[in-house]
């Protein structure tokens, strides 16, 4: 009889790599102190955060990375004299290093966290794509994450490339981040893309037709 | 004696949805004349362009996407009195559809074009995503990718989740673009994001170091 094998603990956010990298464009001339304000303000808790002249980096828990990049985000539309920002988000899980992604044999993928953000009184349209990786049903895989993203509180749209969301900050990144942490507890590889503009002038001119 | 089957056509852009989606992030209080100026000044030739309020859609061969991107970014830098522009950029080929990616049974993978593109004179720093989808070897696929772009005129560092790019604005697209089209010779479904930074103060405290 051969033993039992022992249950798997559950990965830790650093030994699957969980975390964001992203950037705040605030269109003003004062951009240097609404990003530096923006990301001075909001409180990073435990969270690994490094900032270079391209993006910032962000390691840990995946509600808390997510919750952050929401509050810098929330913060810098707040400092924008013209009221338009546009964020770049990217979230990865399940590859820790920079090409190889071995998180070890004595691991399993753990459940997907509840995003539970309150709002941030913050409408946006978003611009949104996700890519498991490895494996040949990324297309099934993306079907039902786009199926289920319309559960949520954000408008879905079909685009070229990408999905199109629109709702408050809050709401459109919690959602993502539900999906995407849910495609990672069967794909061990998952990132997912999002393009988040605030306050754009021609989504008013939009808005009023 | 079973007939030889018909060699197959090579799929158009079209067929393959080849394109690009991205945006210009000016930091100054007058972006909308940035931006419009720069779309309005890039000559699109016969590539079909689409902004709305989020991203610019552009879709047609794929030299000249790349040259076109290219192109609204170098404008729109000059344009900008802050001197400071973000682009972000995503590349994709493979996958026409907003979900199903099927370019039939009656066309085959084309070769990867040759990118050259002329220096655009603006130095750029960018993190690079690369994302071969379906199949179980997108880290050997990434993984020579990387290795490959390090023979383009750009230096080459690695982040996490992302690779750093450094070099020529049409350098640095011209390589990602390279990559991308090489390895759509073999994997029919591949896309490749791009946060480019032109003119960052923090670049320029970097650099006087």
């Amino acid at each position: 009889m051969s033993p039992q094998p022992a249950a798997l603990r559950q990965a830790s956010p650093t030994e699957l790599g969980v975390g964001a990298r992203f950037s705040v464009h605030p269109m003003t001339d004062d951009f240097v102190s609404v990003i530096l304000g923006a990301l001075d303000d909001a409180d990073p808790g435990g969270l690994t955060v490094q900032t270079d002249d391209v993006t910032t980096w962000v390691a840990g828990d995946d509600r808390e990375v997510v919750a952050y990049v929401v509050e810098v985000l929330r913060l810098a539309a707040r400092r924008t004299p013209t009221g338009h920002v546009v964020g770049s988000v990217l979230l990865s899980r399940g590859c820790p290093g920079s090409v190889t992604c071995d998180i070890g044999t004595d691991v399993s993928l753990p459940p997907a966290a509840t995003f539970d953000l309150p709002a941030a009184g913050v409408p946006v349209g978003a611009h949104w794509a996700l890519y498991p990786l490895g494996g040949d049903e990324h297309l099934a895989a993306i079907e039902t994450a786009i199926d289920r993203i319309a559960d949520f509180d954000v408008e879905v749209g079909r685009e070229h490339f990408v999905t199109r969301l629109d709702g408050d900050l809050a709401a459109v990144l919690g959602a993502v981040a539900t999906v995407w942490a849910t495609l990672g507890e069967r794909v061990q590889h998952v990132t997912t893309h999002l393009t988040v503009s605030i306050g754009s002038p021609s989504r008013r001119v939009v808005g009023t037709e």
